[in-house]
């Protein structure tokens, strides 16, 4: 077999390690916990069918792309939960060195590829970026709603904490954040889910 | 909220169960049950990696969307094995009755185009669609190989059973078929783990 189709199957195969990378989200229904996988392909799929309330036009094939692999680097790194501000701290160390090790395991101009659309999603500057940072909080957020906001009530999440992170959704998608994210958040306010 | 919205975000939500159909292959590392979801996001990214290998030139985008919803049918119809020839009689209405009751969450134009992408997928005629079979079959082969061909063990495989399914990969790649797929069979044959 050739060096470089070698190469591709070896991050194929490294890359299933993905599924076993858990996240604070719960599957409806009162469900387990979330991974990492499963969480990117809900994302790809739900950004191709919500792509008409971008803000902006985007190249929606490099928003799925970008949903695809945006996680990859949490093999080593492991999963931070969106709320914990002291595993934050150390999490851009993490996934450089996790980014390096991974990425390296494809053929130079695949790995160059995937770390450009990685570090473009990471930067919040593109119109693609901005809109799947927007999905990448609309899909927990509707998982977390279909729960009774269980998720935040497990880590005593507040409602400015929430809306931190959430306003963001309005840079890629302002139709999202006013008629899904911001309604919800509110009713979960009224619910006494998210304390002031 | 629109009902356009509200029908695209119950779809959404709805999905969220193609993470509870398990599948026959296990994850790397002798590992748990492959769900669904997993399965699509595998193939997506694997799809991607290795399209300079299609036989013919594909719309990639595409293929990554049939990759994507190819298996949203079997949250109503049950994962079918593939080399269970009593489940694979009834498959056909099973996923018929499925496509339809699932597929109609959403607005009408989604519905007919999500519904055109599976049944591209399902005909096995166009290079997109032979190229993601290629990707259907490649995903788990490369699993099972990783787990010394335990899922074929299991279930009693032999030989030809394996091949008359995974011949049809060179329909979408003769390289993956010559140069992966055929050179793994031989080697589980070889070690005993696929009867003839």
């Amino acid at each position: 077999m050739e060096e470089r189709l070698k190469k591709q199957l070896d991050f194929s195969l490294e890359i299933d390690k993905e599924k076993n990378i858990f996240r604070q989200t719960h599957l409806s229904g009162h469900g387990r916990a979330e991974n990492d996988a499963e969480h990117a392909w809900h994302m790809a799929v739900m950004a191709y069918l919500l792509r008409e309330y971008a803000n902006e036009t985007v190249d929606i094939s490099r928003v799925i792309l970008m949903c695809l692999i945006h996680d990859i680097v949490e093999i080593d790194a492991g999963d931070t939960y969106a709320y914990d501000e002291k595993a934050k701290e150390t999490q851009k160390a993490r996934e450089e060195a996790a980014k390096e090790r991974l990425f390296s395991l494809l053929p130079e101009d695949q790995k160059a590829e995937l770390i450009s659309l990685f570090e473009e999603f990471e930067a919040y500057e593109t119109p693609e970026s901005k809109y799947a940072h927007t999905i990448d909080n609309l899909q927990p957020l509707i998982l977390n709603n279909s729960n009774d906001g269980s998720d935040w009530k497990e880590h005593g999440v507040t409602a400015s904490t929430i809306y931190k992170r959430q306003r963001l959704t309005s840079l890629g998608s302002k139709t999202l954040f006013e008629q899904v994210t911001d309604p919800i958040i509110q009713a979960h306010i009224q619910k006494g889910n998210l304390p002031e």
